[in-house]
């Protein structure tokens, strides 16, 4: 349940008729962790279980990524638009994240909402410094791949997809959102739940990069990430300084890599 | 100044050659009002003083439209990416949305990260009542008139564009931004700083329309907001609660109104 019908009056010039268009959903997700309001984020409905997780991990929330926390779901009310996440994660499994006083509103078009402090910008990193080598003749076939699964954006035209690939190009899995970044978290949950983000080497995004995509792309570990779209100055500048290596306006057979073309067969 | 040249390598299959492409520049604004930290915003520089005097006014941290607040920008250092906007608001100017805890990084790409509270998400209004009326065979002009004013897009394919139009069909200012909310902020603003805020019937915008894009047209008092791309569920719900009237899909003569079409001439 991603999208929903609404009547609406297209018009053709000064023509009018009635047309019932399926749109996005965009609602408001509650994530309460060990009973304490953490954030709320503006989302697309279904895969929320995915979509905390990867938030989570990408937050640094869980830093252990082989550990499943208990995540409770509930409508606030029948005709409601929210829905309440409550997540337990003992102390011990508590990272830095979570004590970084995230408390605020994400919404749907937005990755790293909540951070209070401008310091929560920049963070301690090593270099992903893994030797993969890509393919980049075979980029187009990834984003066909990724294409057959946008089965909202096909309805509505109002989601943002995200996948995620092994290099000899098997799609692990795929993801659609209003939020491009929810696009994301949903990907890299779903590959912690199913146990593959080790195998996963590559994210294609089906819009535009800002800085914080690539940031959770390299706290997945994955050192490929190509995106339809534009990338943002700063999305390159922490590509480069992160160790991932960037695609931008990935349409057919083009591409342009803008950082890291060292990993490119 | 608002692409920066960065060096690529672009692909036609496996044959790559450099290139100097212009991107979009994504940089860090923080806001200090009276001397203390408000937000901090990731947006394309330039227009500053007309994206911090809107998203006060959206925001409800200066109700009174007359007031003009002193800003002072300053860059924190030389070759830092982050320029620091301090506002001095006396109190008794100083509107509710100044207490409502907002203290939060907003994003780029997002329109309102710093709410912290959800209640913040709902807010008492009154419905846009007035009785203006569009010729809607008129609205892809309009879309032409600021697609000639997209000269950053032009150049990086990474900018949203917002643009306010009087019913007549005249521009009254256009902007360029990475994020589509500072796109809109810039215009409201600009619209603030000229007086001419009152004359401003219609916002277009070149991407999609979440909610709070209809919250800012709502509270620069606009009934018209037009989106080449698709709306989200919520900002429908939103335009019809509000009185506006949006429509989606604006492209060359065809459009979709999807709320308060009894506007429509």
């Amino acid at each position: 349940m991603a999208t929903r019908k609404y009547e609406g009056k297209k018009f053709m010039g000064k023509t009018g008729a009635k047309v019932l268009d399926p749109l996005t959903i965009e609602e408001a997700l509650q994530i309460n962790i060990n009973d304490k309001p953490f954030t709320v984020s503006m989302r697309t409905p279904g895969e929320d279980i995915n979509l905390i997780r990867g938030l989570l991990h990408s937050e640094d929330v869980i830093s252990n990524s082989s550990f499943k926390p208990e995540i409770n779901l509930e409508k606030e009310n029948e005709e409601g638009i929210v829905t309440i996440a409550n997540v337990s994660i003992p102390d011990e499994n508590l990272g830095k994240g979570y004590s970084n006083s995230r408390s605020l509103l994400s919404v749907s078009s937005c990755g790293i909402c909540g951070k209070t402090e401008l310091e929560d910008l920049t963070f301690n990193h090593e270099k992903l410094l893994v030797k993969d080598q890509i393919d980049v003749s075979l980029l187009h076939d990834y984003f066909d791949k990724m294409r057959t699964k946008q089965h909202d954006f096909e309805q509505s035209g109002g989601t943002h997809a995200a996948a995620a690939f092994t290099l000899s190009g098997e799609l692990l899995c795929s993801m659609e959102d209003i939020g491009r970044h929810n696009a994301v978290d949903k990907v890299m949950g779903k590959l912690i739940n199913l146990k593959s983000l080790n195998k996963a080497k590559i994210i294609t995004v089906s819009g535009r990069i800002s800085y914080e995509i690539v940031i959770k792309c390299f706290k997945g570990g994955i050192p490929f990430l190509a995106a339809v779209s534009a990338p943002s100055s700063l999305a390159v500048d922490y590509a480069k300084e992160l160790g991932i290596t960037l695609f931008g306006f990935s349409r057919g057979e083009r591409t342009t890599c803008y950082s890291n073309p060292q990993r490119i067969k």
